[in-house]
């Protein structure tokens, strides 16, 4: 029998307890899962972020750590960590992820923002869009949300340019690598999409010099991390015309403080984290899928490399 | 050699010139195309509804008209013209109105309005969509453009249901005919897209008895014509939740009054006709291609069925 304690925020094991159960049970695996399992008598740890408990290293039977969080740059004691850690894959999160950055990279495409906000009686000509396939579009980072992503905008007819730690072009995408390769996705791109984890490499990537380096008018949308981008350095360049607009779902400081200047901008929209969040009903089974392969010995996938920190 | 006379809009022929002269030169034409040929030694007529003839009954040596819009409505005596009219089919206006459609349907779909208009400060959890995949869309219409739209939308993940006035099913969507399809249509959609062009048939079809068909809430994304919809129907609709918001690209009457109550309804989103416009670098091939199939003596293709008005 599989001892699997359960600990992450308040609320989230009675959203959870009934698909892990379900898919513990579909899986055929024989487990004794808990929210109140003492540390000392757990094989397997299914946790998050959010959880009280914020050392890992002291579960004496401990094999595995199973996150709820697709983004572990909050997982405390990461480069110390003695057993296995898996991210969270939900193919759920990836759908729902292409779909939010498809319908603002549409949005600024088509620039529906006059009409969403009302044009008050003025029938007048708005730009005219290209046609998608004349209208670049770069993805920094190309795990499973940006390749989702990509997939999606692909089949739309936009080009897509992806940039990756490594990685071969796909059929959806141009895949660049390294600095020169990011400098060219940058100045490319005239929709700049982020969907990279937060790593000790990604931290402050969009400073002030590779803000330069992006294409004139640029429009950016945030659905990685906040602390991708470097706050001080994207308000200079949206004054100067450099960034055209931000839409931004992740913010360095959650939630983004009322009065931040962010709020009021006028070429930045704030979204307040909602691109896409893990859903028990796809994220259980997919969880219990990885638990149960690594119990029968077939590895852990998904599994954080402490030195890349995702 | 064959006179093409050129009658449109005021300064409909400096767009068009160069394109048309470039796609008789690739097709092999031997034409004058001129926009002062004297009416009666026009062999064929490049025309729209905002050209000041208005009577093509009148030229003797008359084989054909080739409408430069896609919709015929507007075409006088369009029932007694003894000469075939082909419609205008541009593929680079079929893919600018899929990619219009599919951003207000991303648009609804996500629920961006709040967030592209502004949240001032205001952090909290917005409504979580559900997957495209469990989100039903309806197209009326599956002509190019119906068709156009229903491909990206199923490839976003959308299941579609066209109606047409009749077809058969395609990968990307089922189809629906005559009033008993209508019904089924209207009453699946949470999003009902709208593409039919106005005939005696549609004009009105969106009466107060067809709305109380629809599913509640369902919000009516019109890029066909405004006649389709009866306005006063639809304000009541809004009014009661049985319809839960309009996006209107066409109006009964365009440009749409300043003082009209469309524009400042909260439940109105008004998009002054910019869906998709003939482009004349994608149109005018399309044009001449058929226009010199014709003179082969190969048919008219997109040729108008005065019976049905288009």
């Amino acid at each position: 029998l599989i001892r699997i304690l359960f600990s992450a925020g308040n609320g989230d094991w009675p959203e959870w307890e009934d698909p892990l159960r379900a898919a513990l049970a579909h899986e055929g695996v024989a487990a004794e899962l808990s929210a109140e399992l003492p540390p000392g008598e757990a094989d397997l740890l299914i946790w998050s972020p959010a959880s009280a408990i914020r050392d890992l290293t002291s579960f004496p039977r401990l094999k595995a750590v199973f996150s709820l969080w697709a983004g572990v740059e909050k997982v405390p004691g990461l480069t110390t960590l003695t057993v296995p850690l898996a991210r969270m894959v939900d193919p759920g999160m990836s759908a729902a992820m292409a779909e939010w950055v498809t319908g603002h990279v549409l949005r600024h495409h088509l620039g529906l923002d006059p009409v969403v906000r009302g044009l008050k009686g003025e029938w007048r000509g708005l730009p005219v869009p290209p046609p998608a396939r004349s209208r670049q579009v770069g993805i920094l980072g190309m795990g499973e949300l940006g390749r989702a992503a990509g997939r999606m905008l692909s089949g739309i007819g936009f080009p897509v340019t992806g940039w990756a730690r490594h990685g071969a072009d796909s059929a959806f995408a141009r895949i660049e690598s390294g600095e020169a390769g990011l400098a060219r996705v940058l100045g490319a791109a005239e929709i700049l999409v982020l969907l990279l984890p937060l790593t000790g490499a990604t931290r402050g990537l969009l400073d002030a010099a590779r803000l330069q380096l992006c294409r004139r008018g640029q429009v950016i949308i945030n659905a990685g991390r906040g602390g991708l981008i470097e706050e001080a350095a994207l308000l200079a360049a949206l004054d100067t015309g450099q960034i055209g607009h931000a839409t931004l779902d992740v913010f360095a400081a959650e939630p983004l403080p009322p009065d931040h200047v962010f709020w009021r901008h006028p070429k930045i929209t704030v979204s307040p984290h909602v691109a896409a969040a893990t859903n028990p009903a796809t994220a259980a089974p997919a969880l219990v899928a990885n638990l149960a392969g690594f119990l029968r010995g077939e590895g852990l996938k998904n599994r954080v490399d402490p030195d890349h920190g995702y």
